[in-house]
């Protein structure tokens, strides 16, 4: 099993079985600019590689509408759109739980606008909590290059705020910074969120009974 | 929240906690040659509906080549193409647990062809019954028109055996009715596969110790 540095050069792992912790945040400034998408794609190649995690982005829903068959060679979709995810991108399982989530990035300094998520994300993250999950948001605020985890109880509290006419529209960066577990840049993985799942977890367990349906 | 029956009459439930036993499987003989895909879809809208779990099929993974954005109208996918995937095809969340699964179908009447599987589709369950996630596949004998949840461990069995060069390349059928969960068509849900999870979950608090990862 072959892990590459994003270089491209070959990653060696050492024979230990903690996570190794390489390096600072300082190093990665080359990664700016990148996709949070493709920087969480690479962060669960490395958990899935090194059998801590099985998470997975899901395919782009999309409906075909034309298919041809040329002879000889493969389908090729010849019309086709763009449709409506009914869950959120990104679900697996990790120590044994259900894990869910999805990723939001902004170009906005002061505060995360709600309008990057969709109702029924929210609503597909309220029905993983009430069957036990791990839900969350990863959001990222480009111009500082940071990383959050937003407990998905805490995004409720400000997406039923804002539902009110007076709420506000976003959760202020400083609301962020306070109740958010940031996750900091490392290279293995790159974004290290399940450390800040890690602490989720040992938090609901001290604070929350799990509303798991029984038969 | 409006349930309907296949016919599109509206499903009025009673106000009952339990799930309805409605029909005797003689009633569903209207449903043969439905895709077992699509009843499964049914019964997890059902499941979703009633908040007995969280589980979606996920999309159909596609390569995208040229997309072209027609003015005042959504884009066009114009070139694309299937592409493997490389996970089952299901997943979600039942009893606060990880569910990983896919559904295969067979007109063959005295065994299920191993090569309805994929390689890549066996490994994913390997790494997920290592997270201590609840996998099997649901097979569908099309002929006699019965469905069976097949744990995943039992598949493993067959599809190492079947490595072997002696090894035989299907499960017979016998085998299936054996050690296979029979899901009996129902009317709410189609397929009302999470009884028999229910059952693959109490043998496996009986029989197994989870692997689940610690930190």
């Amino acid at each position: 099993m072959t892990i590459r540095y994003p270089n491209g050069t070959v990653f060696h792992a050492n024979a230990t079985s903690t996570r190794p912790k390489l390096v600072q945040r300082t190093t990665t400034y080359g990664k700016r600019g990148m996709a949070l998408e493709d920087e969480i794609n690479a962060s669960n190649t490395y958990y899935l590689e090194h059998q801590v995690a099985v998470i997975h982005k899901k395919p782009t829903p999309i409906n075909i509408v034309k298919v041809d068959y040329p002879k000889r060679s493969s389908a090729v979709i010849r019309e086709a759109y763009f449709s409506e995810a009914s869950t959120t991108d990104y679900n697996g399982i990790y120590r044994g739980r259900y894990i869910d989530f999805d990723a939001k990035e902004t170009r906005n300094k002061t505060a995360f606008p709600l309008k990057n998520f969709h109702q029924h994300q929210v609503e597909h993250l309220r029905r993983c909590v009430a069957q036990g999950g791990i839900c969350f948001a990863l959001i990222k605020f480009k111009v500082v290059d940071r990383v959050f985890l937003l407990k998905a109880s805490d995004l409720f509290n400000y997406w039923d705020s804002a539902e009110q006419s007076s709420g506000r529209k976003s959760i202020p960066f400083t609301d962020v910074e306070q109740i958010g577990y940031e996750v900091r840049y490392k290279m293995q993985p790159l974004i290290p969120y399940l450390d800040a799942v890690d602490n989720l977890i040992d938090d609901n367990l001290n604070s929350e009974k799990f509303d798991v349906k029984g038969d």
